[in-house]
């Protein structure tokens, strides 16, 4: 099975088994990607109370953690959710968001990568990058001045960190450190919807939940979300039509039409 | 007046005395409720503060709790709201999202019941029945099979409650322990945007502001939204476009449109 | 320059500048007020952790407070940001939402002000003018029964707290205390959407940015958010499908149509 075909495999699978995807996650986009994981099939819950992650997680078959809100007790509570999920080898995906930008977030992204070893990171390229520091604390921070580079800087972070690394922008770029995949699906409307990050992460959390290749769930959900983008697209040319009907995209998009439409370029490093 | 003229009368003294509801409820909702509230002519507020939900509660005409996104302290708020609302009996709704999946569910609905008497509980089969446990302990965790069974345990736990509960799906069940009423409104893609319990739960408190009867209030509401549902799936047939078509719906329905859409089937036990 | 053109001025350098825009703001707009600023063409990022609100404002050239769904510590956050902005000049606005309806807002409204400056404050009548007694607490709580009283208050108001005061309602006011300039533009439905105030608020943020006159910023933000409703108002006719054409006319109004678009009216005290 080639990686399209993967990809509509994936998606039928998630339509079939809607499978239960533990949120912990921003303010921000709560609505919108409870919304997306409830248009691609999955069944989202949303649950940050201390006393409850570790049991709601106990159900779940992908937890998503997310920064872009936090305060110290919601990273508490990611902390335990994610202990717990890798505990039952429940697939943890962790969006940085903001990694980089201030000393809390960087140092909330890399304590949550430490305690609970997600399978995916997920961001744009200064928010990876930002997590450099993890585990090689003598390199400093590099500047990164172009996409090759960064490139280059993340498949030896994956490699280091033992986890898949996605950076979305124009191409997305997914890694084990080994293998890279290119994902060329996508829309530039996607840059003016707030969340649009948030909701492929939480995309790829469903997808996680049914394939048990991390590599590979994130590269097609990845497809599945920017194929979403370009369908809205041919509605919707301004963004707040386009963030519902890239809503209504996720929902009719079928698998043959994931098949044909995902675009893929494989390399091996 | 008939249950269909009495939708009919709700819906116009909503949009006449413009109610101010108070909400305490869960982050993925709070736009969407506040919105679907606005659209049907009721007044909302948001408000969660410890040191203001007694003052501000004590100018609603509704109170609307919902523990979605539930923490201790929150909790606290919602009981502390409800107990003045109680006090100077303005009616209160539970919404107890996820009762019995988790135990800080189950036992804050429990505690949220029983110090603040809600004049409604609205939530899905297994959320309602949850809480069985709360008068009848000696029955333990009875399995529920059918929603005949469902409807009888909901029936015996309303009558010791002393509360109106509503059981929504697709045939929604309202009873007060004695009177049933279903309701036959709704349409599939509700199921498919998240929050529409929660909506349909502040829609009933912006009716229990306008009709002293909380099994009226309740059903009559229900078949408001569910009208909603069906006149927005006219003009949208995917989940994005189907929930702002819902906003829509609630306020174009008029009192007209909603006596003779309304279904309801009643019965008394 | 006239406000007309200054208008399309501002307008444009907000899409050539992306400035980033710091809000801490409710849960409830949080997500529509982030999809304003982007289809505006800023960048707006919502951050209220204690540990970071000083790093992230030092990033940023506007701050924006908003107390629609406060508790103590975020009025906390919003006090240490606000004071990091006032030292290093980044304008701030506040958004004193419900002002005047609790004690615990009214006095954490006065709080902000005292504490951190703001360059300008919009609210609507009864949330401005609650918050007299910050200054003149010897006149007590002064009824206010016209519109034109509101005007003359928040003109007193604005010259004492050396700020911009901004009043919309069907026409919005703007005063610094010496100059008023009334803004025609607007649409009905605006009310019916719940947040429009707090995104009126965040945009006039996003001005600020790019004017360092805040009467002018405000008033020519105000202007354009109006025409977006105006715009809105000749595709979408109910709230649902209204908000979602807001947001792509504030993507898709040039500031040559601003500029014919707006309406201002310019008095001098």
């Amino acid at each position: 099975m080639d990686l399209q075909e993967r990809a509509a495999h994936n998606l039928e699978k998630v339509r079939e088994q809607k499978p239960l995807v533990h949120n912990i996650t921003n303010f921000v986009v709560m609505n919108y990607t409870a919304n997306a994981l409830l248009a691609a099939g999955a069944s989202p819950v949303m649950a940050h109370a201390p006393d409850e992650v570790e049991e709601m997680v106990s159900f779940a078959r992908a937890l998503v953690l997310n920064i872009g809100t936090l305060t110290d007790d919601w990273v508490a509570s990611m902390v335990s959710a994610g202990e717990r999920a890798s505990e039952q080898q429940t697939p943890t995906i962790l969006d940085p968001v903001g990694s980089g930008a201030t000393q809390l977030r960087t140092s909330a992204a890399k304590e949550i990568i430490e305690k609970t070893k997600p399978s995916v990171i997920r961001g744009n390229a200064s928010e990876v990058l930002s997590l450099k520091d993890a585990t090689s604390t003598t390199k400093g921070v590099d500047s990164i001045h172009s996409v090759a580079d960064a490139e280059d800087a993340a498949r030896t972070l994956a490699g280091e960190l033992q986890t898949v690394l996605a950076i979305t922008g124009p191409t997305d770029m997914v890694t084990d450190g080994n293998r890279v995949v290119r994902v060329g699906n996508g829309h530039p409307l996607m840059g003016s919807v707030t969340g649009t990050g948030c909701t492929a992460t939480a995309l790829i959390g469903a997808f996680l939940a049914v394939d048990s290749d991390p590599l590979r769930a994130t590269a097609t959900a990845l497809a599945y979300f920017g194929l979403a983008g370009e369908v809205a697209s041919e509605n919707a040319s301004a963004p707040g039509s386009f963030m519902i009907a890239m809503l209504d995209a996720l929902y009719t998009i079928s698998p043959d039409q994931l098949k044909s439409g995902s675009r893929f370029e494989e390399a091996t490093g």
